[in-house]
C-alpha cells in the first residue's frame, strides 16, 4: 500500500468510523448470531494473492458486524464500559503509524518521557501521593490491564518475601467480593493460598476478618504476603476500608495493593477521594482510563509508591540492551516495569484524551453519569417491585426484583433481548441481581429512560 | 468531539502519517534529544479546560517527533524491526474506532472468531502441526508480546507440576544465548533456577549439555519443568536442535516451548522450514507478526499443541462473567488463554495485512530481506578487515571489526553518529559484534548500500 493509497484508504475507514459512530445506536447492542457463524463465512485459508482494500471493507461490514457486540452503544450498561472517543481513538492511530516500540528510553524518548509525563498528570488529577510520582521514589507506567497490573503487584509482593519462604506457603488475601484477577494472578504467580475473605453488609472487606486469617496462617506456618483493596468492587462497586487494611498489611508487613480498576476515573471529582482515604499506606494501585475515562483499550495504569522492589523482581539486561542512556541511570527503561519488553505508544492516546476533554470536561462526564446512576437509584427506591442489593456510590446500579432470583434473571433477559439495552445478570450468594454500570461515553438521559421503560415493563 | 470534528481532524492525521511514511527517510533514525529535554518541554500538570485539537498536533510535530527513535525508517537495522504497514496501522484502526473488549465469545463474537481464523491462517501459512489448530486440541492466540507469551508457558509448565513439587526447586533450561524473556519470565514465574546450557560453534544450544543438566538437577532433587528452544536467537538467529531437544523434552517430561519471535516470519517461505523440524515434539510456540509481518506492534501469536493444560492453569470463572454462551461449551473465550482478562480486536490488523498482501507478497518481501542480509554479507566476507560472526539463516547479519572489540564498538558509533542507518552493537562471551537486521518494511537494495558505504568508511 503506498501513501497515496493510504491516504485513500484512511479517508474512507474514518468515514466508515463517523458513520459509526453516528449509527452506532441503530445496532442491536448484542449481535444476533450463534457459535461458528462467522467462522462459516470466511474462507479456510488465506489469500495466495493481494486482495483489493474494497473488497475488506465489505467484508468487515458483512462478515464482521453482524457479529461485533456493541460497547460503544449509548445503551451498553453491562460489565463496565470500555469506552473509545474521537480524541482516544486518534492518539491510538499516531500511535500505530509512528510505530515506537518504547522498550528503552532510547528506543523512544518520546514514548518515554510523555509516558513520565501523563501518569504524573495523572497523578495529581487523581490526588494520589505526591511520592508516586517520577521525581518520589514511586511511579506510573502503563500496562494493558488491570490484570497484568496485578498480577505484577502479586509477583513483586512474592518476590520480597522469596529468600525467607516458598511461594507454596504465601498466602494472598482479599475480599469475596475482588476481582477474579486477584485469584488468577495469584495463581498464576506460584502462590499456595488465596483467602476470599468475608465482607460486610455493604460487601465491603472487613478488617476483623482480615486480622485474624493472618494470624491462623501464621499458626499454620505460612507467610501472608499480599493484601489486595478494591475501590470499588466489580459486583457492586464496594470500596473496602482502605486506611484499615493498610495499617493491618503495615504492621504484618504485607504488600498492599488498591484495585481501582473502573472507580479510579471518578478520584478526578473531589467528591469521589474519600472512598481511597489511606492510599499512603499502600504499596501499589491500579486504574484504567479505557474504563471510564474515554480512552480506548487497551490502557491501565499502575503505580507504586516505590519503584526499586518492582524493577528487582523485573529487570534482567542483556548484552543488545545495554545502551549509554541506560547505563547512565538518568532514564527510565520501562521494560524493567513489567514482563513485556516491547511496548506501545499508548501514553499518546492518554494525552490527546486528556487535553481534548481537559480536567474539567472529563468531571463533566463522570458527574453526568453518576447524575443519571442517581436518578435511575430513584426510580427502583420509589418501585414496590424492585429493590437495590446495594448503594450506589458511583455510576452503577445494582438492583432485584423483590420476587426473587428467577424474576431477577427474567427482567435481565427481557432487557437484553430488546436489543437497545444490555445489561450484566450478577450473583452474590445464592441472590441474582442486576447490575447497570452507567458510563458509555455517548450515554445520555433518554438512553437511561429507555433502560427505565424496560425495566417497568419487563418487570 | 463530534463525529464531525473526528472527520476533519482523522482526515488531517491521515494525511499526517502519509506524510510521515513518505519523509521517514529524512529524518536522522536516533533523535538528538538528551534525557529530560521533552518533559521540559510538556506542561507540568494536565489542562483544566479542553484545548483545540491545533494545539494537540502542533506539540506532536514540535515536541513529540523530536524525540522519535524511527523505527519505520528504511534506515532501521537495530534490534529486530517492528513494522508497521498501511494495512496494519488501518486495521488497528477500525479497532479503535469499534472498542470492542473480546474477553468472551459473548462480549464479541466477531473479535473471538476472526481471531480463531486468523491464527488457523497463519498455523497453515507457517506450516505448523495440523493439532495445532483450533479444531485440533491446541490452539492459537493473539498475545501482546513473545515475552508474555513465553511468560505464560513457563506458568503452564510449573502448574503441571506444582502438585508434586515446589516452584522453587523447578528448573527451567534454555541456552546461554536466548533470549532473556525466558530468565525473566521464569524469575517472575517463581522457577527456582534456571540454567543457561552451553551452545555450539553456531551458537546453537548442544543437546548434551541439556541432558548432563537435567541428570545433574535430579541427582540434587531438583525437578525439570521446562525447556525453551530457540528458532532464531536475538543475539545472531542461531537455531536449537528442536527435533533433538524435543526427544529429550520428551522423555523427561519437560515443557517443550519454541521461540521464534523472529524467524517465525520466514517459514512462510518453503525454504526455511527445516529450521523448525521437530514442531510436533514442542507444547507451544511464539511468533510475533508485529516484528517482521508488518502487522504493527502490538500482536504476538503463542500456539500450544493442547489448550487443556493452559486453560487449566489460566481459568477463573466469576459470576459476573458467565453466560449462556460459555456454558454450553461450544465457544473460545480467549481470557482464559493468557493474564489479561480485557482484549483488544488484534485479529483485525492481523486480517487486514494478511489480505492486502497475500501469502505470495509477504513471501517476497521476506525474500528480498534475506537476498539483501546476503548481500550484505559477501560484502563483509570480500572484505579484509571484516568478518563474520555468525552464518546469516534470515535476515541478520553479524559481523565484526578484525581489529577487536573497541574497533567494532568505533565502527557501530561511526555508522549510526551517520544518522542514516541504525545498528545494534552487541557481545558473546568477550566478544564485541554488529547486528545489522534487514527487514524494515521499506528498506530496499539503496538503503542497505548507503550502510555498506558507511560500514566501508567507518572500518
Amino acid at each position: 500500500m503506498t501513501p497515496d493509497e493510504f491516504r485513500v484508504a484512511g479517508s474512507e475507514l474514518i468515514e466508515w468510523i463517523a458513520r459509526y459512530m453516528e449509527t452506532v445506536e441503530d445496532h442491536r447492542v448484542t449481535p444476533d448470531v450463534k457459535p461458528g457463524e462467522i467462522i462459516a463465512a470466511l474462507p479456510s485459508a488465506a489469500p495466495e494473492a493481494p486482495e483489493p482494500f474494497s473488497s475488506l471493507v465489505a467484508d468487515l461490514n458483512n462478515v464482521i458486524m453482524p457479529g461485533v457486540t456493541h460497547w460503544q452503544s449509548p445503551g451498553w450498561f453491562a460489565y463496565f464500559p470500555a469506552n473509545t472517543s474521537g480524541p482516544g481513538i486518534l492518539g491510538d492511530l499516531v500511535s500505530s503509524g509512528l510505530g515506537q516500540q518504547g522498550m528503552l528510553w532510547a528506543t523512544s524518548p518520546a514514548a518515554t518521557e510523555l509516558e513520565m509525563v501523563v501518569v504524573d498528570w495523572l497523578a495529581d488529577l487523581l490526588d494520589l501521593p505526591a511520592a508516586w510520582k517520577t521525581a518520589g521514589p514511586g511511579g506510573g507506567v502503563i500496562q494493558m490491564s488491570a490484570s497484568d497490573s496485578t498480577h505484577t503487584a502479586l509477583v513483586v509482593a512474592r518476590h520480597r518475601k522469596q529468600a525467607s519462604a516458598s511461594a507454596g506457603d504465601m498466602v494472598a488475601y482479599t475480599s469475596s467480593q475482588a476481582h477474579s484477577s486477584i485469584e488468577k494472578g495469584a495463581n498464576v504467580a506460584g502462590y499456595g493460598h488465596v483467602r476470599l475473605l468475608a465482607v460486610d453488609d455493604d460487601y465491603a472487606m472487613r478488617p476483623d476478618s482480615l486480622r485474624t486469617a493472618i494470624a491462623a496462617d501464621r499458626v499454620a506456618g505460612l507467610t501472608p504476603a499480599f493484601v489486595g483493596s478494591a475501590v470499588g468492587t466489580t459486583g457492586t462497586t464496594a470500596v473496602d476500608p482502605v486506611r484499615r487494611i493498610g495499617e493491618i498489611a503495615r504492621s504484618e508487613g504485607l504488600w498492599h495493593h488498591v484495585d481501582a480498576a473502573y472507580a479510579g476515573t471518578a478520584m478526578i471529582c473531589e467528591e469521589f477521594r474519600h472512598h481511597q482515604d489511606g492510599l499512603e499506606l499502600t504499596d501499589s494501585y491500579t486504574f484504567n482510563p479505557h474504563k471510564w475515562m474515554f480512552t480506548n483499550f487497551d490502557c491501565n495504569v499502575f503505580y507504586v509508591a516505590d519503584r526499586d522492589p518492582l524493577i528487582d523482581a523485573m529487570s534482567i539486561t542483556p548484552p543488545y540492551l545495554r545502551n549509554r542512556a541506560s547505563d547512565s541511570g538518568d532514564v527510565i527503561d520501562y521494560r524493567d516495569w513489567h514482563i513485556p519488553m516491547g511496548r506501545r505508544f499508548r501514553a499518546l492516546k492518554l494525552w490527546f484524551v486528556l487535553r481534548s476533554y481537559g480536567a474539567e470536561g472529563i468531571r463533566h462526564h463522570v458527574r453526568e453519569h453518576v447524575r443519571l446512576a442517581r436518578l435511575l437509584e430513584s426510580r427502583i427506591e420509589a418501585d414496590e417491585r424492585l429493590e437495590m442489593v446495594a448503594p450506589t456510590l458511583f455510576a452503577l446500579v445494582s438492583f432485584r426484583h423483590r420476587s426473587g432470583n428467577d424474576a431477577t434473571m427474567a427482567l435481565a433477559e427481557a432487557i437484553n433481548a430488546s436489543g437497545h439495552s444490555y445489561v450484566t445478570a450478577s450473583q452474590i450468594d445464592d441472590a441474582s441481581f442486576i447490575r447497570v454500570s452507567i458510563g458509555q461515553t455517548s450515554t445520555a438521559e433518554r438512553h437511561v429512560e429507555q433502560l427505565w421503560k424496560l425495566i417497568v415493563e419487563g418487570a
